[in-house]
């Protein structure tokens, strides 16, 4: 589906994010993930498990059931499941099969989020995470901390798409945390499997209206955008601003040094689930932060919901005029139907 | 479609309720039953009488029109249909053409309900409705009533499975009607064509909530359950409970008699109608039961909407892994499936 | 699709109202027409224009964008198009590729309307259009005035099927602007290319509940309805009152004299766009008018989507039994469906 070629969805073989880890406890939580009911909790030992979230029996959403011990109990039959899957009980009858079981799925907490792995569960190597120091959560004076999750009504490339063109910033959030030369400086990409990264270094440019409303600095600037996309769909982002290297007092000494971290998962061919997160040295900035940010993530929702719409009035495969800011999209793209296409080659050899 | 074979929605030679007698009076009674739009009324005379709610003209609904006598004058253009489906009148012409008419239904008051057949109307037997002494609603000293009616956005067989197996009162309905040994008793089975029912003797178990809520009994109970499936869409279900054989004072004697009458007449392909009523020897106590079941009720109507968006994701061909106690529900689905073949045998022989 | 042969779902070669004309100035419109999303804006010196709503870059609407002297910048990326539909800015790059544009449309002020044509540009031709003195916009002593634009859900011919028979005035509009002879008086057509026009003349006959309601008059009048269809999508109707030849104090003379005015836009295949106007010789009289007909344009709102429903539930191709008053609406309908035919052989032959 657009814009990846017919048949093909999405990624089976790699880390989703699933949940931020604080969403995890012993109330069970239900998301559609690859088009597969999953349900998320913490066994009571603490440990986070993914299973799937259809009871095999009636299709009841485990989802709607509840937990007994480490186990869900159907709401509609009570038929149990451990957290390995296996079914535990079925109350009608002495006798549980062992063929009787959902899937399970690797989930792995890592930093803020808890990411799993719905393809084949062998090829699950955490190795393929993002690398946390690397991302600045867990570098030196830096605090991370999630900040929303929610819904979006259009498929997950989409915003995808969005991350991948930062030029974006100085249109659809001219007024929060972008300017002009957010689309005007030429942009630097680095590519290596599964990792693609752009740049871009701006020089005495005016300070995005996010540093007058945070009262922190109205003046002119030094500032690295960017964003790193982890495949298939966790990007983190770069923004530190600089007094310019001519300013009369503080030359080139950095203002403000933070990090943005969008997981996109996809849920349905029509919706995707969307997690942010940020990360500062300025933990008080963080609540203004968190705040200000709501509306300006809004807008991309907003952008992306209204592309799904228009895709359903004018069809999947739309003329698309690209421009040279696409080259980091149109990477990106690629990078995600060449591994669709492995996995299809894989699994039509298998067969 | 599920759980049926593809392209087999539903039986039509067969009895549906299509609206409970008290429904229907002198404002038309619109519903959609097996995909069809159906108009319900009563004549003058008070008899009551079912037809086709389209008018062929252009379309509109018969139900959203009114009636002069016992005709039905459609509300966009005033063409006017008698209870006996034939054109009465065209306002714009002198002629009315013998061909001008819509389908009429046989309809047939029996019981709290009114029964309509939507297939071969040659076919139509009134010896094929369920006896009424046989479900109790004429046996002496019962008194039947209508509880509700309610459209469900579910396919109706979502709501059969439901009827065919009482052991999900041990979870869905857990805070109400139902104890473990709901799911537990062995359960007794007796077929003949177009008839399937179920029995469960439980003895000297936990009275299920109601008992205690009702302020009846809080003890220990015989109990026998049960539900006699009229196909293709009428559930009669039983609901004795008696002191245990050791009880001090009352030993054996019966506490409780009811019935219980769950009509799932196919709507559109992802919706049904389901009406509800029930029988009592203690008439007072149906009030409270009007306000006690109607949350119960919706528990059946929660469990069949979930599946049936469970199915919208996952698609209409879902892995499904039986239980014993799916013995009824699946012997219910293998005889409708039966009636559905025939009818299509007969339909291809007959072209 | 229905009422046309599958395949067939609009006259692409035609003038449409894509708006009001007072509907236009510096903010965008966006508009779905014929299935393609349009926006409508006036240049600064005051030109109307309609150009394509889909930026090509990636599919934002542009109807959700804003305008910078003529041009229209994506709300998303900045890319902005001028009036003439040819991209004059790429923010992220010095090039503009000639090929980088948007489609435009060519539209007319005419009348109380815009009028868009969606087809082949070279065809369009404004001899086309209603002539306004023909239709009484620009009639001696006559007032023309827009009354209301609004999205109805339901397929456009369901809508100039309602305009083609105007014997449901005298049961869907029955309260208010119908009586009986709307569907009993004979009915007169006339046909030339691209035209089609009925009238009925009812003499001596009660006059429609508005003539009392808006205190004008409330005995037997002499009345002219009909409704001229200016093929694909308006329809100019007349309404004139008079005395009865045989009134005492004024035979013959006329009591009100008015056009009405509906256009019937296509949006999707499921969707249409409504607007009304009217022309009268009474001013003050049409304040009231504007609040009279609310609710009975609301009438025909209603039934087109009813029908749109009922198609839903049972298909594209119901049975359709005609009557002689559809003589128009049968002959609209072949006209369209002509119109359709020659422009596809036009499209094969040209491929």
């Amino acid at each position: 589906m657009y814009p990846f070629r017919e048949g093909s969805f999405a990624v089976r073989n790699g880390w989703y994010v699933a949940a931020f880890r604080n969403e995890l406890g012993r109330d069970l939580l239900a998301r559609t993930i690859l088009n597969q009911p999953v349900v998320l909790y913490r066994k009571e030992d603490g440990e986070a498990v993914a299973v799937g979230g259809r009871c095999p029996h009636r299709h009841f959403p485990l989802g709607k059931s509840c937990l007994k011990g480490d186990a869900i109990v159907c709401g509609y039959h009570g038929i149990a499941f451990g957290a390995d899957g296996q079914c535990v009980d079925i109350p009608s009858q002495d006798v549980v099969p062992r063929a009787y079981k959902i899937p399970t799925y690797p989930l792995v907490e890592h930093g803020l989020w808890a990411w799993i792995w719905m393809g084949d569960a062998d090829k699950a190597d955490v190795a393929l995470l993002p690398d946390l120091e690397e991302i600045g959560v867990t570098a030196a004076g830096m605090t991370a901390r999630p900040f929303y999750v929610q819904e979006v009504q259009g498929r997950y490339q989409l915003l995808n798409d969005n991350l991948l063109d930062l030029s974006h910033l100085a249109f659809l959030h001219a007024s929060s945390i972008g300017t002009v030369e957010n689309a005007q400086a030429p942009e630097e990409l680095v590519k290596r499997p599964g990792f693609l990264s752009c740049r871009r270094y701006i020089r005495n440019a005016d300070a995005p209206a996010v540093m007058a409303a945070s009262g922190r600095y109205a003046g002119k600037i030094d500032r690295v955008t960017g964003m790193d996309f982890y495949l298939p769909g966790f990007h983190a982002g770069i923004g530190d601003m600089a007094y310019p290297q001519d300013h009369p007092e503080h030359p080139g000494e950095t203002i403000v040094t933070s990090r943005v971290y969008h997981a996109v998962t996809p849920a349905t061919p029509g919706s995707c689930i969307y997690f942010f997160a940020m990360a500062s040295e300025d933990v008080e900035g963080m609540d203004f932060m968190f705040d200000y940010l709501r509306p300006v993530l809004d807008e991309d929702k907003f952008a992306t919901e209204e592309i799904e719409k228009m895709l359903a009035i004018i069809g999947e495969n739309p003329d698309e005029l690209l421009i040279k800011t696409d080259r980091n999209a149109v990477e990106g793209r690629r990078m995600l139907q060449a591994m669709m296409d492995a996995e299809r080659r894989e699994a039509a050899e298998a067969a």
